[in-house]
């Protein structure tokens, strides 16, 4: 099955769309027990694309999130903080536009988000505090309320069990592809359902903490938890997932996950500490880690994913700080798009990160190829070899610092003229 | 004058050239009392190009010099920062290659550096510790020495007055012309002659401290000065000038300025505190500035510069974080290359910036045209307006967080395809 092509608004990446295409997981389509989707097409940006989406459970969910720490937070952004410091943070139905992001829009766009919500609750016939509603795209321009109006009676109507699917199209902005992925597992004896979607191409450097990218993920699953227990568990799994992928490292002012759990697997509520609620935050972990992955494959104008293992720090702190400013370092992606091991960058990447480290212990691996030693090079043999390994679409690097045991990870891709393109272009 | 084209290093950047060519200050040469320079081909990375420079002062010249605060610093910058460290920091001659940066060359490279000094020093018949030497160039590669041995006394004996244009070309790198400035004032009636010479074009992001891009600069002046006010004036005026220009970001391992004054104008010693060094030192930094000027101007790819100021914010310290962030962003600089007066992403780069501010108290202009007020766009008649400006060359954006006194500007240039082009290209 080919991806989605969002011809509109990203008709220059068609090479990249197939090559993404051919290496996507399954397609089996996105089903959890209790929750339906619909999308349409709102007219919202652009014609004729699905641009407006719906997820609703047929259960109030317990619910977490969490938001962009930019300081700069658009409407959706501060309503959802205040839906998840009220007094029930429980969430019936997710209302979710591309296209435009409702962001700098002042107290318009807190109006608009209310009056969607509204339309939304009543046809749904549940309470308006039950329905969040999550925007991505351009900054700065008003929603067009009037479409919404117009398009939310048949998005309502046209919900079902399969129709989560069409939601996961009706986010993406920039990207060439759906992002979707899934977990089952028995737990507590009960068979549990985790999926997810996500959109995410550009604006691409998560910076999320609790009810505080432009990335946008959904989680479903029908498993009963505590609501204390499943703000943490996300949390802890964001941090080692969305949060550890670049693009450009911009952060948005919409980033946004939801996690719906809506309780109907029948399972007793998972808490802190059980071995059930290990097991799904395991599983909650690995399905973020996968969506993240796939917003780095799809990263604006990318042809690489590359990930940026750091070890031997002082700290886990200093270890990301490097790997943070490795990962984002125009040379370092350049090179890394021009599949030359130019190991010198990374090191002054490395060494301008505010991290202390003594160059001459610093030993770097491209692949598994050792491409520097005490601080220089292997020579030309270790070069062309680190150079094949770059020629894959995936390879990873490894940076030891040489003075301690901290270690992380940053997934980045690679920096092509494709990504200036699509982003000189963007509004016109 | 033609600028001098690098056209081995950068052939595809001829419709910069001819733009910045077109535009360049008077080429009327570097010429400063008691100095001479000489360049030659020596063949270091390419043939037939001018790689190795050599700058002399007649006399030992009273120096100060500032040095990146990369972790990891080049074999000339370790060695400069011992030069500067030690007894008699008086400088009579700097060599100056450029095609490589010794850099990550470990002690080979230390060694590499003292024969080079050494050579020149014996054969200009001075002590090896008054040479000093810089490179510039790919890291990681050991310096070829033999070329430097065999071409060293033809640069020493073509040296005259009228050859420091000649290095100010051989230090170029992916740079399309020379960047050179001269300053000339009666300082306690005394003529005095203030002139320097810079290189940097990619790898722009210098972060230089006391001892401790690749840009490097050459600063001459026959003035007599007192070492300690003539080091901490050299500071102050590299702290709003090359500290303030980014490229890419990317800070080099090998970012030097040496600023050497031979007193052969004849003057009282300026010391801290006078008149005359407080004018002075204003010359110095308006010299410092036109030069880094110049070098975001000629920037990789660069189309455009533009200037970032940030004011309004709790202190300078945190207008220059904004500013920085905002000046790096991928997504504001593919916009300047644009000319898509796109604010929603310059405020989402101010609010990832760790500085706290109140979006709805910012207002952004671009030129002269406001494009947003109380955080919010100001309509689409303003859009064209910026547009417009945006269509200069050289243009500045003024960002007011509206929370306090603090303020701060960054000069940075376009990102453009040219920019991934010449770098994902730059060893191969």
């Amino acid at each position: 099955m080919n991806p989605v092509r969002v011809a509109a608004e990203r008709n220059t990446k068609s090479a990249v769309a197939e090559h993404n295409g051919g290496r996507r997981r399954d397609m089996a389509g996105l089903r959890v027990r209790g929750f339906r989707g619909n999308a349409v097409a709102a007219g919202i940006k652009y014609e004729d694309r699905l641009d407006l989406g719906l997820v609703v459970s047929d259960v109030p969910a317990v619910s977490a999130a969490v938001f962009t720490r930019n300081v700069v937070k658009a409407a959706p952004v501060l309503e959802g903080i205040r839906h998840m410091n009220g007094s029930d943070s429980r969430i019936s139905a997710i209302v979710v536009n591309s296209g435009n992001a409702n962001a700098c829009t002042g107290q318009r766009g807190l109006d608009d988000y209310r009056a969607v919500c509204g339309l939304a609750a009543s046809l749904l016939g549940i309470p308006a505090g039950r329905v969040v509603f999550s925007s991505t795209g351009v900054i700065g321009a008003p929603l067009p309320v009037e479409r919404f109006e117009k398009a939310i009676p048949g998005l309502v109507k046209g919900l079902s069990g399969t129709g989560l699917d069409a939601v996961a199209r009706a986010i993406l902005t920039t990207d060439t592809c759906p992002k979707t992925a899934t977990r089952r597992a028995v737990v507590d004896g009960v068979e549990i359902t985790l999926a997810g979607m996500a959109k995410g191409a550009g604006m691409i450097a998560p910076s999320m903490g609790p009810p505080q990218a432009t990335m946008l993920a959904f989680i479903m699953s029908d498993a009963s938890v505590e609501q204390t227990w499943w703000q943490e568990a996300l949390e802890r799994a964001v941090e080692t997932s969305f949060n550890r992928i670049t693009v450009d490292g911009d952060t948005s002012t919409n980033d946004t996950v939801y996690a719906l759990a809506n309780g109907t697997a029948g399972n007793a509520p998972l808490k802190a500490g059980s071995s059930g609620a290990g097991a799904l935050e395991a599983l909650l972990h690995e399905l973020l880690l996968e969506l993240a992955m796939q917003i780095v494959r799809d990263g604006e104008g990318a042809t690489k994913c590359v990930a940026i293992h750091v070890k031997g720090a002082g700290s886990d702190a200093s270890a990301l700080a490097v790997a943070r400013t490795v990962a984002d370092s125009p040379l370092v992606k350049t090179a890394f798009a021009g599949e030359d091991p130019n190991w010198g960058r990374i090191l002054a990447a490395a060494g301008r990160s505010g991290v202390g480290f003594v160059p001459e212990n610093v030993n770097l691996w491209i692949g598994d190829v050792q491409i520097a030693a005490s601080g220089m090079g292997t020579g030309a043999g270790q070069e062309a070899a680190a150079s094949a390994v770059m020629k894959q679409r995936d390879f990873s690097i490894v940076l030891d610092l040489g003075c301690g045991a901290g270690s992380a990870t940053v997934y980045t891709c690679d920096l092509t003229e494709e990504y200036v393109h699509i982003n000189s272009d963007y509004r016109t």
